[in-house]
């Protein structure tokens, strides 16, 4: 066998390639883009798991099938999943579907490429870092470092790493077990990532001292100075405060400035966890909401949330210029890394991570911002904060709704109180009652597959609603639906 | 504004998205995949990165740009890209374009959701379960866990801080400065991941103890015995072993079922980092390279490699059944993983990873196996092992080619002995001369764009190239063509 001839396959038959990626793109268009974007169709088509399985047959076998078979898969996958750019969805700090980036990353997808040299990818390393610089300039420096990592969370942890290397450089070669019990600060309404990281790290979650927030959610300075004075009194070495700028539940800033004068008074590195609120900075009427964040160390900053570049496409940005990604986390493969090369070999970016490989995750925020300019994507930021606000005012003045505060981001965070319990705010099982309100709305909006809408209990507070204004083809018109939607399912309740 | 309309962008006009992605779709089938895949193409074109900048045009404006422009633009991206799926690229552990693979990619993109609950990713979050198992049954395991995680190093550390957390539980919270200092062994043919994992976990990299491995590159029992021995008397707890199934310079497969002895002698995690090797498992001509894998408590498995489903595809395998990713990962966060949902909150599976979002990588794999079955799967590696071999008794019909190794997998090393180097084995500076030979042809093929083959120095041994028959497109042809042009290419050296 193999004489001469490539296998069987489509791949050595062009013609049948183009054919069946042809006939998978029209399903994509028709299915998942135009229908899954539609406000007349909807956001999802729930089933059982049981069911599901059923449905979708998904045993790998020893036989192939047809392209036939295959494309009716191709339909299965996508009816059964949920439509994440569809209006509708409200469940994540991520909505909506940008043509230009869904392009960049087909592109991406169809030159599958490893983001580590310039060799096998010359355009992506010098996208890569353009790309940086320009989220870079949005955050007030001129010059610095930075990656594109897997995630916000690994963003968080590389800040964490970053941070500990450069007070402990021993650490990388030695470990921590040399090192005093370091402590890193950051609030109670932090995402946990930071926790987790901790853990990840040898750092333990013990490590981890955390700071009050105030009823906004927002970090309490005062808090932070005195859990550094405690973690002192303790023996223990703080090195870092991970501050966030845009909560996860509740949408909070943290005051960046007041906090960059504690890590300044007592020399800490300060990371901002920027990773939902990051995109602000491209409005000149909101970006005061990061005023501060210059004075940050590091940034992760994650345009696959609010500026809906596509899963994933998370950034860390760096102020440092002394190239520490890649003293902190370089190991010189030979292999990989070689430095008889005839280009200038710091151009390859392989070394600057903990990953081998790494995925292209620049080229689809470059086509947007390409053909959105700052001013196009400036209009979406502001539009989704237009469009929160509409959202509050429609809300208070229907009589079901109570919102936990005013939102100063995006996050809409209200209960919607059914029929039964209006005027009952002070009968004793009230809360309890109301906790109970929105896991019912949201199995009833879920079966029908109208919307898609979080919820979370939150400190004392028992289960409510958090809607995410997110997607840039939302109208007035999509939030007085929701307002309707959720009268509707909950007026029996 | 916004009162009842959304932005006059794309997002808003259903004809005009359909149009724009119609028309980069066109221009993906035609310059990427078709082009990209034809020997009769370049497999790069060659810039200096100052030119490509300005090719480029790299900067991001405030205004936006027209389609026509955006369009222009996706053309020279995908112009000035390394061609990955083409048949003369040799250069990395994977090559070539599957194109169901490459559907499966595309659904993905436009389906843009994350892995973490049923809620939101209800297909992948089955489908990454069977995939799962499917991958686990031909390890060797009826049951146990795993996960996709974004490349095999942190698969590879994902398994380390699994290994240490389940002997010592304690230090998710308290971290490792009150653990004993902890000893890992891996032989010096590892792939550096290991080296770099250590170091960001906090064990630092004097924790990693190098193994000795013989001259065919695979770890020695004997030596392992003797490091556990050594590193015990130092004080040290030894607590993990990481195999290596398929090195990444010579291809070699550690001798699974000595170490799972050693290992199981000791009481030690036995860890087999399979990224490259692990397809071969599909083959049953090949497999016995593998034999004693399912003794391994993980193994790491990358399919975006041998089997081309596309950067990034990387499974981590656990024989355990006791939800060990949960346990070590887990943080509860509960505005995600609401304990009072309406279907079985087992099934999100966000909390075994140390990711929030993570990226569906299970689609690719599972829509190119339904397609191929196991035996197109098998036949392609089968054949992959049939061109090495072709390869290799080909060069030794030639007098320019020395081999440094006879391979056992489909990595194929060897110098390339230039004219005025023949029969000169036993001058001084022999070595020295033919260790510069690699970097001119590699300069010269990169700037013809004729192919793409890596090159390193490795131990003692000079530069030498390293083929990787990875590529199902490739015939005997391509074999004949590769030594042809390095003949060519280097006839006046």
């Amino acid at each position: 066998m193999a004489d001469s001839e490539a296998l069987p396959s489509l791949a050595g038959d062009p013609v049948a390639v183009e054919a069946l990626l042809r006939a998978v793109f029209g399903v994509v268009v028709d299915e998942a883009i135009q229908k899954g974007t539609s406000v007349s169709q909807k956001v999802c088509e729930w089933k059982e798991p049981e069911e599901l399985k059923q449905l979708l047959d998904l045993e790998l076998r020893s036989q192939g099938e047809s392209q036939k078979q295959i494309l009716e898969r191709c339909r299965a996958v996508i009816r059964y999943s949920v439509k994440t750019g569809h209006p509708r969805f409200f469940n994540q700090l991520f909505s909506g579907l940008d043509p230009h980036a869904l392009a960049g990353r087909i592109i991406t997808e169809s030159l599958n490429t490893s983001q580590y040299t310039y060799e096998i990818a010359p355009v992506f390393v010098l996208m890569e870092e353009e790309v940086l610089r320009k989220l870079r300039a949005l955050v007030g420096w001129s010059s610095g470092g930075g990656i594109f990592c897997p995630g916000g969370s690994i963003s968080n942890m590389y800040a964490v790493n970053l941070a500990r290397y450069q007070r402990y450089p021993d650490c990388k070669q030695r470990g921590l077990r040399t090192l005093p019990p370091l402590a890193l600060f950051t609030s109670k309404e932090c995402h946990y990532s930071i926790q987790k990281g901790a853990a990840f790290l040898g750092l333990g979650t013990d490590s981890v001292r955390v700071v009050k927030a105030d009823e906004r959610g927002k970090m309490v300075p005062e808090d932070l100075e005195r859990q550094i004075g405690m973690a002192e009194a303790e023996g223990a070495v703080p090195f870092l405060v991970s501050a966030t700028s845009g909560t996860t539940v509740l949408g909070a800033f943290d005051p960046l400035e007041a906090i960059a004068d504690v890590c300044q008074r007592h020399g800490l590195w300060l990371h901002v966890d920027a990773a939902w609120g990051g995109s602000v900075l491209l409005s000149q009427t909101h970006r005061h909401l990061l005023d501060g964040i210059q004075r940050a160390d590091s940034v992760a900053w994650n345009p696959h949330k609010l500026l809906a570049a596509g899963l994933q496409c998370s950034a860390l940005l760096l102020q440092d210029t002394s190239n520490l990604l890649k003293r902190c986390h370089g190991s010189q493969a030979s292999y990989l890394f070689q430095q008889d090369k005839f280009y200038d070999v710091a151009l390859d970016t392989g070394d600057k991570v903990v990953q081998c490989g790494r995925r292209v995750d620049c080229l689809k925020l470059w086509l947007m911002w390409k053909a959105q300019g700052d001013q196009g994507l400036e209009r979406r930021i502001d539009q989704a904060f237009v469009l929160a606000r509409y959202l509050v005012e429609e809300m208070k003045k229907r009589e079901g709704f109570e919102l936990v505060m005013e939102p100063e981001f995006v996050n809409v965070c209200f209960w919607f109180v059914p029929p039964s319990l209006r005027g009952k705010q002070e009968s004793p099982d009230y809360h309890e009652r109301l906790s109970k309100v929105a896991p019912v709305l949201k199995e009833r909006m879920v079966k029908e597959g109208s919307m898609m809408i979080g919820y979370q209990p939150h400190g004392t507070r028992g289960n409510f609603f958090r809607v995410v204004v997110a997607n840039s083809a939302l109208t007035c018109a999509d939030m007085d639906f929701l307002l309707n939607e959720l009268e509707r399912l909950g007026q029996d309740l």
